[in-house]
């Protein structure tokens, strides 16, 4: 199939990759000219335009979307909107939120055009050698374009999820379940480190992964970052978020789930990004208000 | 090797099986004569009492304790060890709290006597097939009695922990990551299941298996659930546990280490064990007091 690919960043550029490599017929803009360099292959072009891009593709046409979600993603949706026509197809493979791209697939099919949400996961490895990906948007049309997901997912890897917002919804709650599972991950390495026991991190990690029922890809990666640096000196505890779980939680709010695991991991991750908290100085404020407890002056 | 084992349920019988394969001469004891009747092997030998089996055995011997942890580890360990000679080795393979086991640990070593810790993990399948074990104790003596470790894991599948107790601690704490992963894998379903979204349970699981950053052998197991009920409508939410969580959160206390996610997996295990609660009761009776909004009558 012909696919233009907007956004050829690490994920993206890995994506082209894996579509050329499965025969397909890539057409590639990136913001930046030079990001795409480094792919020579004879069916691959790269324009300098979207439109440029656009006008080179046949009809109907399928655009794949690898830019950052949100403001970049909304921009990029409506410079190309007006330069598509009826039964063009847009994939979102971003982390968008499911919520603008509800909204998003209802504005374009307006016009006649299809909107797939597409979350993926597996990092840029996978997105070069077999991605895991959910797709939601119009079933019917899903049949045309499978044959794209098919060919640059892992065996077993791809599902149709259903209707738009259901494949940014799961890939969202994946994440969700990510932040819990690495936190928990985290918190038993932190109390074996705590520990009166002498333990190599990197065999416990490697015994856990032969075996043991908590064998899984984290904890594979886990022993990877320990046979780099076995105690994790060299890095810093402070774990950025990148929204996904954000919105996890805040979507357990809208339908009243109790998720206080998933809640309490990302407040963990905000916990790391301060050195000193507003509310430890309020505790222990009023431990010395009330017992006169010391406190530790700034 | 000869060895003992002593409580014959499913992990003990797996674990003979397991051991036969491995071309050891197993001798077997339970309480109950009838558990071992699914044995019938030229190396295997069952005995209707410790005594008689201990008597059978040559020096020095080692004796496998495959019975549940606490009372009934302490008593089969008080009966056997008056029977034992100096240089036998006794193997505790329950889930042992790794406080009892450092006792032990010193007093039977004033006896001469050996004692290892081993926390196994992959349940009975494992035991049949390929256990994961984490194994504290005596360092020279492991060397000598490693090639039962060896042989009844899977490739991988064991790790010397160091010092008496760390087997034991480490598999308390590998079970306080399986919680707070659990919780966290559990919460990610119930928010797509009450998600506006109609997703199949079975292939959600099924394609965050294959390329996702959250493959797990838990995830695994979901899928496989979820085959046999797709909405787990056959099963009520209540959320036993066997003591190791509860033991990875004191000790968490212990060493003043934050775990609170697999704290608050523990106690979602708790609450998932009431109907209602008296902290409801508290909470609706203080709302009706202060805001004369109304409870729900019992």
């Amino acid at each position: 199939m012909e696919i233009g690919i907007i956004g050829l960043g690490k994920m993206g550029l890995n994506l082209a990759l894996n579509l050329l490599d499965h025969h397909h017929h890539v057409f590639g803009y990136d913001a930046n000219p030079e990001s795409a360099t480094a792919i020579s292959h004879k069916n691959f072009q790269q324009h300098h335009s979207v439109r440029d891009m656009i006008q080179d593709m046949e009809t109907p046409r399928t655009i794949w979307l690898m830019v950052p979600a949100g403001d970049i993603t909304e921009r990029v949706i409506a410079e190309i909107t007006p330069l598509l026509d009826k039964g063009d197809t847009i994939i979102d493979g971003g982390n968008s939120n499911y919520k603008d791209t509800v909204k998003r697939h209802q504005q374009l099919s307006e016009k006649g055009i299809y909107l797939f949400d597409c979350g993926t996961s597996g990092g840029t490895d996978g997105a070069r050698n077999g991605v895991c990906i959910m797709i939601g948007g119009d079933a019917d049309k899903f049949k045309e374009i499978e044959p794209l997901f098919s060919d640059i997912a892992v065996e077993n890897g791809y599902l149709y999820t259903g209707k738009s917002g259901s494949g940014h919804f799961l890939k969202m709650v994946h994440n969700g379940m990510e932040y819990g599972m690495m936190q928990s991950i985290a918190e038993g390495f932190d109390i074996l480190h705590k520990s009166d026991f002498d333990y190599d991190y990197e065999k416990v990690a490697k015994v856990f992964n032969h075996g043991s029922v908590i064998r899984s890809w984290l904890m594979e990666l886990m022993e990877n970052a320990f046979s780099k640096d076995a105690n994790l000196d060299e890095i810093r505890g402070i774990m950025h978020s990148s929204g996904e779980g954000k919105w996890t939680v805040e979507t357990a709010l809208d339908y009243q789930v109790a998720a206080p695991v998933i809640a309490l991991s990302l407040m963990m991750r905000y916990r790391s990004l301060e050195d000193d908290t507003f509310t430890g100085k309020v505790v222990a404020a009023l431990r010395n208000e009330f017992g006169g407890h010391a406190v530790v002056k700034s």
